[in-house]
């Protein structure tokens, strides 16, 4: 198979992760018989200092003509002490959400054995956690009419959604649900909000098709506390924008593998994929950043934008092997030897 | 003194532990020579089978009228299963919100030393947390223009604060944070929405009228993240309506302390004061209810309305030597004796 990827490697660790996640994907194309184009593109404070934009026209061809994107992470600590600026990495990854069409952000959370113990919950409340959030991702307050009223005293923020938006998005939840535990969770504030009440009319109206499915419904209040409490009550998690971003950065934590955690980004024609953790400007051009979310985003690419369950199985695999057998970097060498991230993705390269 | 209070004990255990708390309060008034006149009304499902609404006139001239309102709990599953329900309990309270001008939530998080293990968080992640939630309460997306468009096909919901809003709240925040560490957090979404970028210019401009705080700047996702991670990182942390709702019910199950909260809900002329509890149906009538957070309600009420802090710290401490020799109800009896929600009052009142 001919796989033609976009590489948008962005800020901070984003190169160095990306690189590695490249080497593991390049080794099982071999193994497995497939030949992969990477097409690099600019993004995030990389392409405002090359072209003044975060997310440049060029960028989003090279996207658009790609097959899947793999993206690293994107932000600069410049921009975070400057809020005047008039562009933002951010506003990139906003815009590159909307001009893609990713509507579905998908979010795992799982444990790995071997991490238990790092995580700030106990043991007991968090092992066999294996749930996955479906956030939509191009709709809500994040892309509403915003502004100043009333000589600049009042501000405004709208929150939208039809309910096209949210059974496009329901409906992934259902097919997720029945490819697992066939239990779905939708997650709003319909006691105060209309379009947490318009999500929660569409999911039921959905319900009927998908009789296998057993569907409960919560208040996004609730979940922020269960979550902590119980995660591995929840299997499949459905939800708007923002209460997505909050939520799932919530789960991230609670399983102890935060930075191992990838995700993916789903849309009608293209898909992306990229570690959750951010660009950790701190570590940038150190060679010690943890290239394993990256690498397991490249996994999920395999399966989710090619259809390819071996080739995704065999990046598994090879990753939990370099955590039995302690090929780590720093952040999880717990005492034992620190490995690079080069040497960390090489290692995965050489053992697939 | 002559204490004038609203008493609205509300649905489901409500009436239970606000029963305790009135206990308590006038074995306190005894003491202290005050003298208290409790004026009870209805709320809740109480009131919408009494009188068709959750929040009757009658209900609000009461509350006007007195110097504090204690509060219960509202709610009742038959409303919960009930979509179609035109009046519910929750209305209720963001009716009463509203009317009597609650603009400031005020939800401290601590920890018991006797209840830590009770957390699902690891020891030594929460010991020594204690952290205060300023919540705008009269604001923001709850409050806002919302609606159907479109034949029914698209629902929108409106945020709003103006710059008044968030000043008022604000202050509060400042002047808390004087009171403890002179630590302020301001909880917002500011590279993503207008009235975030509203939030934090108001603030940024009243840093200078309070030069001992030090003020940091976060956005809700990360902070949703490192409340589970360093919840003692934290002191005042102040935020807009539905992030707070979001935040402050994460924060309350992280002390493993979470039947024990207490809230004040503050307004220009009236406050309110309740436990952060539900009114937990299951358990109404049984006399099983722990009414600690609705005691310790009554605490903060002694300080907070009427200045009274040696009233509101005998209160504590009579719950801290409840808790230490194990008068306690049945959700922390932990195999020893489980006392009755009466007889942890009758306790209580005996040993103010
Ligand atoms: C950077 C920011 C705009 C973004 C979001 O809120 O969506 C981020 O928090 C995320 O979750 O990817
Ligand atoms: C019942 C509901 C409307 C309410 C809210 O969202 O404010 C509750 O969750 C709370 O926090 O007091």
């Amino acid at each position: 198979m001919k796989l033609n990827i976009a590489l948008l490697a962005g800020d901070g660790i984003g190169p160095e992760v990306i690189d590695q996640a490249v080497k593991v994907s390049d080794a099982v194309a071999e193994k497995f018989g497939h030949e992969i184009e990477w097409t690099p593109a600019l993004t995030g404070a990389a392409a405002i200092d090359a072209v003044g934009e975060p997310y440049p026209d060029e960028t989003h061809e090279v996207c658009v003509a790609a097959d899947a994107v793999l993206f690293g992470a994107i932000g600069h600590p410049r921009f975070d002490n400057d809020p005047s600026a008039k562009v933002r990495p951010e506003q990139g990854l906003l815009k590159m959400r909307q001009k893609l069409g990713l509507f579905a952000n998908v979010r795992p959370t799982f444990t790995f054995p071997s991490l238990i113990d790092k995580s700030p919950l106990k043991r007991e409340r968090i092992e066999g956690t294996d749930l996955v959030f479906l956030r939509e991702l191009t709709g809500g307050i994040y892309f509403g009419k915003r502004g100043r009223e009333d000589n600049d005293n009042t501000a405004y923020d709208t929150c939208t959604y039809t309910r096209e938006e949210v059974e496009r998005l329901a409906r992934k939840g259902f097919e997720m649900a029945l490819q697992r535990s066939k239990k779905l969770c939708c997650v709003d504030k319909a006691n105060v909000l209309e379009t947490s009440r318009l999500w929660r009319e569409t999911v039921q109206k959905l319900e009927k098709e998908y009789p296998e499915v057993q569907v409960s419904y919560e208040f996004v209040d609730a979940v922020a506390m269960r979550l902590v409490q119980w995660p591995s009550s929840y299997d499949v998690l459905i939800t708007e924008n923002l209460f997505g971003d909050i939520l799932t950065d919530e789960a991230s934590v609670i399983s102890g593998s935060m930075g191992l955690m990838p995700s993916a980004s789903l849309g009608e024609k293209t898909s992306l994929f990229e570690p959750i953790h951010g660009s950790y400007p701190q570590a940038a051009g150190k060679d010690i950043a943890n290239p394993l979310a990256t690498v397991l985003s490249a996994a999920m690419m395999f399966e989710t934008a090619f259809g390819l369950k071996d080739e995704a199985e065999a990046i598994r695999d090879v990753v939990n092997k370099s955590l039995a057998e302690g090929v780590v970097t720093e952040d999880l060498a717990d005492g034992g030897k620190a490995y690079k991230t080069s040497e960390v993705g090489d290692w995965l390269a050489k053992n697939i």
